[in-house]
């Protein structure tokens, strides 16, 4: 049994609620309690956080390094712009899944581009919030 | 009688001490003055925050979701490299100034591209302080 | 008292005309008489001009020289492909506002560079026609 | 029955005398002959203009919106220059087709790009004068 | 008399069936008559071929260069990708009319750069399936 | 129940033979294996194919607009190549789910972009064929 | 005995007005009496035109076609932008010279580029008004 | 004694007839005999091969890995285009060459990039057919 | 005596455990203890300090506006990333040396550009923790 | 009475023997006599240097700091590539002169831009020898 | 029985010693030895030269422009940077070969232009040492 | 004890002399005086250089290849543009230091890349001559 963290950038606190033709309708909530399920399922542990701020999520990343066996990241706006966070999810020795509930690759050029892909094992955009369920079992099937 | 938001990003704190010769020497204590008076004489509440940090700035968007009725934002240096206040900003359903105190297009080539722009409905650059009277007007004009 | 030269450049004789969905209602005589309201407001004269000529711009930019304080100039196609227009506009000694109805930062890609920003003291864009005003008010306070 | 205007830029007045291995030998009162033929066969009346001079093109643009069911224009240089063209097309109604007479894709790259091709509803190049009666018939089949 | 082969690229079988706001609702049938009746008006004989397979299509043109005095090729996707069709047609030395049903220079920006054009002699895109008919006159012309 | 067809491009009938170190040691058998259980279990009939040739998957995806329901395609080197590939994919009205068994973005540059992805509704990459689990998952909950 | 016709673009007529710590102090004027003096000393006659409208130096060069030997042109600002006036050149069939007062290499980088000089014999810049003797000594070589 | 697969791209077969000025007179039949006794001069097999098809290029590169211990290739159009044909390169484990007849440096800037380029052993370009031979010794050296 | 602040940017509280192969083994005390005993050999006091958030650290050069002679400071990730960091520094009038522990120049493309060198008096890099020594030295020579 | 250093770059010990087409028919002797008589009409002494080593120019731009009061150079191919030329350059105080014997801007892309331009005074190219004339005569002007 | 000049630029004297993963163990003695029986072997004579100095190549160029008859270059890192000895090779009118020990398309990015390939008639690259051999079988078959 | 090679780039020679508000007013005897102090003081040998051409400096890092522990380097303009300085400090086995005396990242863009910094150990820049001496303890501390 081992403790998967499961990070949400900046605006996903809004999911739901923001642009809902982009994102759907599903809450952050509906999609802890579906991360909740499956990793109960696969029998690991949860840690599931949400910030607006990259320090926020760098710190939890370093902590994952002591405490996790895997990390499942939605960077949010953070994908494009933040060496920071690669950094410190280079410095993490797990598997790592990056998800996108959105297919970026249909929006706008700047969204084309993530600092964290080349970092991260595994990639999953589109896929609604499926794809956070996706994501932990790729992780999962890693530990 | 509605609230305008309006939101000062990283080092205008430092606002007639930092670089006077590109900003000037009006403080951000004056800034919030003239917000103030023009708030007031067109009919609205003001709420004046300034941040450096991304995350509050996000925050305080958020929060102005349920709160306000525009928002008018000099978003500093995020200006150039924030995807995440971007985000942030296109949830926010009401009109959306941006501001730059001064001319950005004459300055670092790196200032002159923006991402609130493309989201904003007015923005205004280089007309010092007095910018900030215009931008509450356009909001105003269209809550 | 001082004279104000208020320039529009090629098709704005069709504003409120030629797609309303990004130029609005209003028409240029609209435009004209806010233009003069305001300027009489502040106590300033007022010349009114549009071409669809670079060169007529270009010549009344050069009478401005001997006869005006400050300088309004809605470029409109201009502002992408002209540096006759900015090299004229350079010559010009008092202040010089660039003021663009809709918010050209939300169109195709060739709207988003101006020749005249680097070397105008204001830039307004997506405040409606209420931009001109905007604009009268900026030159003004530096006349 | 309807009319049709077809603008001709720049330097084609020089048609037949100006780089005859690129352009041909026949002249602009050969292209209007062979315009006014086919518009009479397919019963519409034509106005066929040449300029060097962009506002002129613009203003006859202007005029086109409350005379012409189509435009048929040759751009020349200005394809390649004039964002003012291309508005002033933009805001033209009917179907606007662009005529080259030379193959401009196989020569200098800049003459590669044409600003009007985005909003013109057919492209025409390399047909010799023939890609005027060609445009002709395009635009006649969606009056 | 002579041969004008004509061929069309991948995904044209599906010519009306497939995105009928893009390309309309003319078959390829409706495409293959126009063809027809315009070549046997200009007293020539057609070849009328369609493919999926980038290595059919270049067979055909080899073939043609024994058999045809002109070609007619609507490239579809290839035009953008196939350096070998540029390749084989530029072993052909009959004329060459390059044909797009649409528009292409109001799609995507990979639609706007052709291997082919630059070795056509003929390029015509956004007449909908009338282009065909320009395309045949237009190397008939030269045959 | 419902027919999904599940494309794989070129070279992937080498998959566990060549450069293990990139795609790992399962065979295109296995990945078969897996595809049928999953859709299987999911009440799905599924079409398993794999070709070389660019025309004979544009030819399954025609076929596939007529008989499935949804289309799992890992287009391999034909992601980053093939506009043919994508204009088949538009004409395609069900899901559509793109899958790498590596984590392109972690490869050569010219890897980075995918002519598919714009037009996919999901895109996964870096699970190794678990992946093709989660596009089954992911196209069979949009049926 | 032949004639030069020496052109002059946009703004050139502040010559001497305008920027002196660019341009210098010698006006319009001085130019035309050096150009004067040195045709004169050559034997040939001189044509000396300015003009901030680009269709009248098209014109002019038209013109020139019939009755100059060589064309003397400092295009100003049309330099940079202009397409048409490179193609007017063009079809001129006497020795060009493109003269620029200032050193455009030392100044911003979009003046860097011109649309003249690949089709002129001869590009003299930053030799100050001396620069029209020279141009005119090297065409006068060539007639 | 091993077996060398020698590979021939798109339009070769025209060798000879097609732009003969580029290519030369020789015919492929003439570079089957160069190779045929290059090969038996070294004591080698050969398997000389041409196809206007990937898929066939691919398969035949395929069947390789298990006959040859050599592969030398002219890609021909395929140099520049074909990730497929370079993923199947890369997981065939003898020395490769790669050859062009003509000096594709001193052509049009697209067939300047070779996808084939970085994963081949050595690339031999503008010797001729005689580059064949080159080719051929390169790879025998090395098996 | 005076005060050297000296910065640590994100994830170099991980100092000596992350990717030591590029970072090395000592630690951030390890770091400061250098720091100590260089300022306190060179007379100076020392203020040492390391934060994930940009805004802490931008707070911190607005103390040493007031505070320190000088800012020795690391921005690691936010190198590439901070425009925000850049103006804030801008602010500080007396002299900056940026530090990197190893060689950016030899890492990935996106880490060879800094916001902050253009506005920093010296910059080290891959000297390792030494180099926190040799920019002491520099800020101390210039205070 | 002044010293004017006129410096001669790499492979103009070839003129008027190499690519005669290009460069014409005078040679290097030509050119020295040339600037000989033009030097002393206007009463200057004259050093006439030509070398292929890059080092050997730099030499004699650092003699001329002490001993010339201007420099007229062609740098020939190192135009294009010398930085090294370039600050030798800077480094001399008096007026610098660059020529070119061809039109460096009618041939290839990497010719058009130089290193020595932008803190040259003077650049002329394109007007055959005579151009080190007027090289001469411009520096001249400003000793 | 003619002359073939061999030239070696820069680092080439550290053949064998140098990165030897890279270029292998023979030294330069072993490549002319090479060299020499291969020309010896095509009845023809040898000048066999290294030189760090990019002059000296220049120089030897000059030289055989009178006494031999065909050239073989191994530019080495002057392949990338020198113009100079591009336009010496251009000088140069019998036929030319270039030659590279390693595949420089492996390598890095700023190894794959060269500045030489444009005007070389072959070019021959990853074939080791061989290479030499092929170059001199490829400009002696054009002597 | 071991020996270090300090090299100096083109203009060096200048140093004090040439743009002191650039590069300070210490010569380069004032640089050998404190390189041979700190050498000294380390323990170490020196043996200080300088040329302005770039052959002299390969030369002499060949020879520091048998003879010296480390270099360290200020490649002054061959920094941006000597691939071939880059090579022969590539085979350079001990360690390297890159120093520049100005902060190269506050000039002009063409400065900003160095092709030493990615072989080099340390960069230093802005220093002034002090870097020289920081150099030499970064190179000290791993020999």
């Amino acid at each position: 049994m081992a403790l998967i963290t499961i990070l949400n950038g900046p605006n996903l606190n809004l999911l739901g609620k923001r642009e809902p033709e982009i994102y759907g309708h599903a809450t952050l909530d509906d999609v802890k309690a579906l991360c909740g399920a499956r990793c109960e399922a696969l029998g690991h542990d949860m840690r599931f956080l949400q910030s607006n701020a990259e320090h926020e999520l760098i710190d939890w990343i370093h902590t994952a390094r002591d405490e996790a066996a895997a990390i499942v990241i939605n960077p949010a706006a953070f994908t494009h712009t933040s060496v920071a966070l690669r950094d410190a999810l280079s410095a993490f020795e797990g598997p790592i899944a990056e998800i996108h509930i959105s297919n970026v690759h249909a929006r706008e050029e700047f969204r084309h581009h993530s600092y964290v892909s080349a970092i991260a094992d595994t990639v999953i955009c589109g896929a609604g919030i499926a794809g956070y369920g996706f994501a932990i079992e790729a992780v999962a099937a890693k530990i």
